[in-house]
């Protein structure tokens, strides 16, 4: 169909994350057939959103401002937290995934995205910059002693973790841990098919 | 997140063709991620979607006003179309795909929908009175020669061929004709693993 | 295992349509686990195989010795085949499945294979010189009016109708007919995701 | 086909792992259709296995003749193993694969199977009697320290360690350590899709 906005939601759709053309077309009619009342209700929370949710000035992940009377999000604003672990993760999905499986209680960095292997300006992709004040106000803070690299365990992952390190390098001088978590079988790994550095992680790690 | 906004686009999301809760939950934090000026232009083309396009009282597909300068669709409303022929198809990207294909000049007519084998009450789920409507229409102009019923192979489509020939039989002692799309093998199709009734109907339409 | 007879099995079913080396190893683990009995009937059914099956001389699928009491199997000794229509199929599955279907009363022919796109020496391929020889028989015998080529709707099978449309020229001077088998929407084709083939053909063989 | 050693060979087939009545049609159609050359190889290769193929008395994997002098396998003769640790893993595949990896020097017992959770009399099913009589044997010997139970990731796997954990209690008081292998992102795992569990023994296995 030859209408502006129909292709333009189209176009939209297509950079959806995994989302090909076929889906953004269907998407596209999906939107067509529904009642007014529905795209009101779309273009209200699009409206809304960058309004009620807002980007910690710490960790970088985005929270309802509902859920935290300053500026910082509830966690980082939590004087419950653990504030002598700090974990970085990739995004906020994430941070989401390992808080809801409540075996964590320090603090988070959202980094913004993983290093790809062939970047040569990784500190333009993902919030390096940030991460150095946050580190350097934390450890003026006194109470920081360990940063946990959570990254997936992918290429990307590993490179990132190797880039983590350096960044962080500087600061481990003042006797400050820096940790990757545990590699080893994950819920459904097959003895069959693990590759030999998962083995050499479940082997070494055996308890 | 317990942001309003966030949890109302994914439940919209989640209401998508083919969209599960993890794919929804990652839409909306893609949009969370994105600039302003991308919301805007998302906004902007879901507040004009209902505007620009326009359904057509003929035919019911959704097209482009500027397409058309009356009322009816640029299709409906084109005098080189060959309108002895009309061809009931289910949606809107049904008709788009074989228009597209370039291979039927006739009319069109969009059901809204497929009549499921268990339904009670098809006459509120797909176009009925609007068909009849046009049939009657059609009937009084005094071109239409045949009937296209242009569903799916599979057994809603077969239920709805079922229910379209009942709905048009009353037009067809005027000695208009009521025909479906021919099966048989189509582009893919392996003969060993065709089932019987594609047999049947490749046997018979061989050529 | 550094055995030779096990290597030797990885290897063996490595060549097995659509399996690959993992799953050949555990077919041969599989093999290992088993009672001697089980390895037994498994040799004693590769022993009698070529004994219990013989290949047609006229058709050339494989047959049970038992069903037929001359050499020819037991389709083409029926006389209640109707022998005016030939089939050319790729292979003896589609052969089976085309004759389960039991839309179909006339004689077949196995190829033996497709003619590949970029095959420059088709006839050393599939059977080229035993179809004439056939042909050239049925046609003595008088009773052949009908040649149907049935081969899947792929491109490796459009190439190979051409090549036997080449091949049965001669014959056709006769009088005798070439068909292919009809293409259209089969079973479980959606509208939407056709190609313009196969819609081209369902419109043309409406009915 | 109704041959009798075809029927055998489709019902053999349809007992392979993963394999169904279409795949195991395809494989006695392949059979069908090779020289008489690899058929006698098969028979040949099946003929041997057993011949050639040993099951070792110590760890029970199957094993070459040829590659050990003795009764028992390479692995369990070869005076290089670490005779401290001995791994019980669920099959054959699984143990060659940590053979494969390099990352392990010990001795292994393969139990033959998983305990399933609902199964009531596992000691018929996998091999306890064996397990303890080989346990025994390495106890009197006086090197074994560990036990290193290294079964998958899954429901049935768990169950099974439990079950091995049970069985060994009786050695335990010898001071005998029992372990099982540590879990954690395993290579291709995604913090935002990972399990509970899975997350809990990255963050405890941190390093």
């Amino acid at each position: 169909m030859r209408s502006n906005s129909f292709q333009v939601l189209i176009n939209l759709f297509m950079k959806f994350p995994g989302i090909g053309s076929r889906q953004a077309r269907r998407f596209a009619y999906y939107l067509l057939e529904q009642d007014t009342s529905v795209i009101q209700q779309f273009i209200l929370a699009l409206q809304n959103l960058k309004q009620e949710v807002a980007q910690c000035p710490d960790c970088f992940r985005f929270f309802a401002r509902k859920t935290s009377i300053g500026e910082r999000c509830e966690i980082c604003s939590d004087t419950d937290r653990d504030r002598s672990l700090l974990m970085i993760v990739e995004k906020d999905a994430d941070l989401e995934n390992v808080r809801k499986a409540d075996v964590y209680t320090g603090l988070f960095f959202v980094l913004g995205g993983l290093v790809p292997i062939l970047d040569e300006a990784p500190e333009t992709k993902v919030r390096s910059r940030q991460l150095k004040a946050y580190l350097t106000r934390l450890m003026k803070e006194g109470n920081l002693k360990e940063i946990i690299i959570a990254v997936s365990a992918n290429p990307d992952g590993d490179h990132t973790a190797n880039y983590l390190h350096e960044l962080c390098a500087p600061f481990q001088d003042t006797g400050l841990k820096i940790t990757e978590l545990g590699r080893g079988l994950s819920t459904g790994s097959e003895l069959e098919y693990s590759d030999r550095d998962t083995l050499k992680s479940a082997i070494t790690n055996r308890h």
